[in-house]
């Protein structure tokens, strides 16, 4: 299958999906940011195939998601940590994650989130950082910024008008 | 190349990839929150082949994710419409697009997030609905749910030993 690439298109999700987008790719960001580093935990957390690890893991360190570091010599051993960039990522997991314990999770969450320093669980809301309010689908108006194109102005335009 | 399914691993991160996982299929999410239903608008929005796009769309029909109404009659037309499970994506898009805009945005975001009542920019951030506490990936302390298998249990006891 030849996968259509989104690498030109001006759109930030487009991007990411560039970068982070082999389906399961995510699962190993999720990992190392649970704390794993090292391919024998990433290969037994995930139970695939060695060289498609390798591979994934290969991809995120060129993508700069991941940085891979000796941390021993004869034998040279590696592991690989999240750069900031890669760390960044957590939104995007704590995301997928609620979206899956409401509506693919027919036993209940398998996970629970809770502060450690209360200790008391934790509600992960998106909220607009300036007012404190929620954040949610229809109270945004998304506006060109100074990344568009003419063609997503054009279609931006449109959008409003309809 | 051989998909591994996640299906039946107990992490909600996993499933929800299981389902919107194909690596652009939350592009067509996108664009539904965005307000499009057409087939066509879908195909110009992500310059597909039509018949990929076709098979896109049913798989997200078939998962719940999209609903196929019919609008026209002779000839019959249809357009799809995001479910309430396929609204609630709403928080994974804004997060990829967050993470694009600041780590593969050369020349800035393409879309800006403006408050539709007060049109004032808005910033997402990720807080605790409880506390009001913005979540960090640091503040959090992951502990096994309901849904969670012996074997997550143990990975979990482990982590926290470490």
């Amino acid at each position: 299958v030849k996968r259509t690439s989104f690498r030109d298109r001006r759109c930030s999700i487009a991007q990411t999906l560039e970068i982070v987008g082999e389906w399961w790719t995510l699962l190993i960001v999720r990992d190392a940011l649970r704390g794993l580093r090292r391919f024998e935990d990433f290969q037994e957390s995930l139970e695939i195939a060695r060289n498609v690890l390798a591979s994934r893991l290969r991809t995120l360190v060129d993508r700069g998601v991941l940085e891979r570091r000796r941390y021993q010599e004869r034998p040279s051993r590696y592991e690989y940590v999240l750069t900031e960039k890669g760390a960044d990522l957590f939104p995007v997991i704590i995301a997928l994650m609620q979206w899956g314990d409401r509506w693919a999770s027919k036993k209940g969450p398998p996970v629970l989130l809770y502060d450690r320093a209360t200790d008391q669980p934790v509600e992960p809301v998106l909220v607009d950082g300036r007012t404190g309010r929620k954040i949610e689908r229809g109270s945004l108006r998304p506006k060109p910024g100074p990344g568009a194109d003419a063609k997503l102005r054009r279609s931006m335009e449109q959008r409003r008008d309809s």
